[in-house]
């Protein structure tokens, strides 16, 4: 079913204890896109400037992903971020962060798209994420991912924007910030009271955790003793959840829950292991179902 | 089957944003004693000093732990421990710490248990873990806990006990001090060329790792919204670990290795609910197996 993520679109810098790349390709939304699109078409939102090359969108050129909704806004920048997990592979050091375009006005959502069922905000100003939100009518499942900087300086935009969602994706450093509960089951439980029914605590290398009125799991990640680029991999571990998620239709079972966290665990298993979007580039649906059921093999007992 | 535990016995103090307790029994073969016997009978080697009080050892009333090897020494002090978790409850700040009689010589292994076939020496000094070691020459399975102190001071005598034993328990700090590999899979694999035939990687409130030449396994901790005091959750894990172990008997199969590290996770989840063993002695061996079903549950998909 319908797929629409609307979110950042950048142009990064990466350096890593394996090297440094720049002018790559990035963006929560672009990792999210491609991800998701291992599962179901999705429709991307975003906006860049004009010094954007061509070329990066060519990553998107044999894959279901519908780049109508991408603007290409005349007389601005793109995003720009410059990154480093030299010191810390699982925190990234902002070295430097142009917002450029995304301070502007927020990119529109084409006519055809308006009718998508699952929907996800991905990081960026939640008073945006809003009128998303409220322009998607028929959205059946509306998640949204935040940072640090919004629940700091938006915090009041931000619940607002709680009331209005189905589930909120963060990770655990977010998610002790946002309810000011240091223990991730309780900052889970407090999540739910501001609205979403459902919240979904990323970990990094300790795999996820999902909370809803009625379940509590845990997942571990995918053991990898190869990590690359840790770029990503959040908004990857987002688009496999979403993307299995629009398949499966109809009400969401706990069952179905697990398995769409194992799909994302899984795939932001291959982002972490290139730069960029090299490592979801060499994959393949086949070669992500593989080590899905890899995943759930080696947790059953 | 038979199983032996040598380690530390001592007299706690402890503080957590719960509350704290003074002079409580404590150390690493008590927990691990306690914990395992929910699953075999074990067998006790250690020793205290004279100012032990004797109600110390009623804990084990009731429960099938021999403590024909518990040395009350004569005009020795027992080991004592005061320990904080305020300010971090996945790591304790030592307060004030007497090691006393551990400094002295090892306990005697009482001749009725050198007849064991399954051993764990909890973490002391490595020289008197390889003296127990060479001790029980029946020993089908030994596995060592060990700990920064050692793995800082006495590193030699540390790399010669992983050459005698065959699986070695230790958490993610001390994984990453004694191989110097920041990933927990490059560490694990380092052990193994180390001697171990596998190692266990204990990563607190995120699960733990076990890693052999055939198998990787991660699994998460048991979702706990009230954590009252981590004292002896590593302890309480091996035993757990141990205890079903020990009921297997022949060759160990890598399903029956996940299921000793569930029971081991879930044993640990009764530990940290109350202070010292108060959250073990509230349990039984009927709830631990209810908590284990509910865990495998929460992880098939």
């Amino acid at each position: 079913m319908s797929l629409l993520v609307t979110g950042s679109i950048g142009i990064d810098t990466v350096e890593t204890p394996y090297g440094k790349r720049d002018d790559v390709i990035g963006g929560s939304a672009i990792y999210f896109s491609y991800a998701s699109s291992f599962f179901t078409p999705v429709r991307l939102v975003g906006v860049v400037g004009e010094d954007a090359p061509k070329s990066m969108f060519d990553v998107f050129k044999g894959r279901d992903v519908d780049t109508a909704g991408l603007e290409i806004r005349k007389g601005s920048k793109t995003f720009r971020w410059h990154g480093s997990y030299v010191k810390d592979l699982n925190e990234a050091e902002t070295v430097e962060v142009d917002l450029n375009v995304l301070a502007e006005r927020a990119p529109k959502v084409p006519e055809p798209f308006l009718d998508s069922k699952y929907v996800f905000l991905a990081n960026t100003h939640p008073a945006l994420q809003q009128q998303m939100a409220q322009s998607l009518k028929h959205a059946r499942l509306i998640v949204a991912d935040t940072m640090n900087l919004w629940i700091q300086t938006t915090r009041d935009e931000l619940l607002k924007l709680l009331t209005m969602i189905h589930g909120l994706v963060l990770n655990d450093g977010e998610a002790r910030l946002l309810t000011g509960k240091t223990n991730l089951i309780e900052a889970a439980r407090e999540v739910l009271k501001l609205g979403p029914k459902f919240v979904v605590i990323k970990k990094g290398e300790h795999g996820c955790l999902m909370c809803s009125a009625r379940d509590t799991f845990v997942l571990p990640a995918f053991p990898a003793d190869r990590v690359v680029d840790p770029t990503g991999a959040g908004d990857s571990f987002a688009g496999g959840m979403m993307g299995y998620l629009a398949t499966q239709g109809g009400s969401i079972s706990p069952a179905t829950i697990k398995r769409a966290l194992a799909f994302g665990t899984v795939v932001a298993s291959f982002t972490i292991a290139d730069f960029s979007l090299g490592g979801l580039q060499a994959t393949t649906r086949e070669l992500i179902d593989d080590r899905w059921h890899e995943y759930k093999q080696a947790m059953s007992f």
